[in-house]
């Protein structure tokens, strides 16, 4: 029998104890359980950092593979844990929009968690990690079906940073989805949705910066030029050669990002 | 048949080929272990700061993991090896007091580990995570009884940092224990042996600062101002808001703070 | 059945979904994959870091294991995927000089990748560790031939690091291989080969600076001095007593280093 997935992504660093307390709880409940990390390097409590890198990951994992992701600046108030089905895959995450990006890209239902026989008890008031999400998900990659955590909802959160807005004829206000190590800017701006700007005039605006070339590769640009390009995520990133455009830009993950199309 | 878990916590980081190694060793022997890392980014050296990680996540671990802990001044020296039964789970580390928090919370054995034909030869000076630590649980993950190690010791390594010593009426010396990602200095009062902080007089004295509150939460700190708070660890931590109590006290892992009631 | 092992080494960081994104792969392939990380944190594009690093793991991995190194500065161009047999182990990577240490030290057999059917679909132009690198290594580990993905070849890249070069009589040009997390350089060359430093008169040139000392360890060399250490790889080390050499000397991975005895 194949043995369950269930992966991690979270803010919590790897300094402390808190990714191994997780893993000992899932374990404890689903021995067979493979747990991989997709990342604990999540900038601290940037939801549209984890929606974007758990949405990069998840379509690479089989069927029935169990997704928790943990960033959660509103533990201990009334946001709910939720648990989605999308892709055939499980997704376990508090009701904070984290899933934003899997909800728009997939067929998708959210159910309340609710049971807290699942729970660990007591529950803490500040790591629900280990003691809702992780024993939640344990279940789920033991074989408990969804339904049985509680009811489908419908008023669940949607982050609003998984497409930029149109604010008008050729404007649109989007966000910085991720910074990545080398200082590039992930931005919510789709490249298949926009895909010219190599040979058409466009401004885009980031912090006080303003960017008007679209570049086919990193080593294109000149020193300190900040510029566009098509990166690998599927969407566009402002970035520059050898360089930090976070730096440049003073821009971080969920900064606002504007684009004008000429 | 369940799969043996093995933590690992250690100084090692996570650029170098140590924890791999380690890790290669582990399934050479059994190869049917789970390994999970705890945390390999303990401040280098810093007993203390293992004994704590350790300690927040071995209860969260089924009855027959075994935990390995290596931070290790003393490789190389006639410090001893030894492995620890206690709460169901082994613990395989240096004598140097990074079991103490284990020693203070339960009923518990240590042997001295003598047997060298479980150990990978030829041992280097050091190395002993690879060819002394790693070894040995993987054997115990395998079903090798602690007996096969060595024999039973009395006079193994406390650390003295599991809890504040008394100095006198209503005054106590402690340490900190961990600085967390945040800069929080985890200390070693336990939150329940000092219930009353918010509603009485007291001072907490670490490096040059003096800290007189007890809040409940983070934010309701002042900027710049040093508070204690009763976190989710069990431990009182000396915090700031929206900063780093490291830097603004100069303290690390290790670092002395007296507490006095009045 | 034993579970197969795959490890990974990269340039990839923590902190995105690169490593994830393998793993998932990977899983899909070959469900029963043990996936070990030896490092994600190798200086970006350093060749010689993961080489070293490689080479200082595999041998503590039992037969059979698949050895995944990607720093693949080349990626998108006409650089090959190769596999690599040695040591009774697999190695998959690009062809840039990565396993340049393992062909030092083993016998070996490599192959050109040319199989596009074990890659994933379609393949992208900048991120051939989730669609060449991980399916080829899951299907290594699945049982599938080394010949099944492609032809031996013999013009495959030596990387030139793996050993000084002679420079004349008693004169050899080497380089730094690494540098660890606490700033000592690793050096090509090896402890057996350059024995005596303790006892006779050398020069070692690594950036503007000459070391003439070799010392037993870390702790006699006075403050700020750089000395060398024959390390627990095997190599020589240029090293300063609590503190970085990489800073004094301001040398990192690559960086050439000189030797000339008396």
């Amino acid at each position: 029998m194949r043995q369950p997935i269930v992966t991690l992504t979270t803010d919590f660093g790897l300094a402390d104890h808190f990714v191994g307390a997780m893993k000992g709880v899932i374990l404890s409940i689903e021995p067979r359980a493979c747990i991989v990390d997709l990342s604990h390097e999540i900038a601290p409590y940037s939801i549209p950092d984890a929606a974007f890198v758990l949405a990069q990951a998840y379509g690479c994992f089989p069927p029935g593979t169990v997704h928790v992701a943990v960033v959660d600046p509103g533990v201990g108030t009334s946001r709910r844990p939720i648990v989605a089905e999308a892709a055939r895959q499980f997704f376990v995450a508090p009701d904070n929009g984290v899933l934003s990006m899997v909800y728009a890209q997939q067929r998708h239902k959210v159910r309340a968690i609710t049971r807290e026989e699942y729970f660990r008890r007591p529950v803490s008031r500040t790591f629900h990690g280990r003691d809702v999400f992780a024993p939640v998900a344990a279940h789920l990659a033991h074989g408990v079906k969804p339904a049985r955590f509680g009811s489908l909802v419908s008023d669940y959160v949607r982050g609003g940073f998984e497409r930029p807005v149109s604010r008008g004829e050729l404007r649109w206000t989007g966000c910085v989805l991720k910074v990545d190590r080398f200082g590039n800017l992930l931005t919510n701006f789709a490249s298949t949705e926009f895909p010219d700007l190599e040979t058409r005039a466009f401004e885009m605006r980031a912090g006080p910066r303003r960017i008007t070339s679209c570049l086919d590769n990193y080593a294109q640009g000149r020193p300190r030029q900040l510029f566009v390009v098509a990166g690998s995520s599927g969407f566009l990133e402002i970035a520059t050669n050898q360089g930090s455009a976070a730096t440049l830009t003073g821009c971080s993950a969920g900064a606002e990002v504007s684009l004008w199309l000429g």
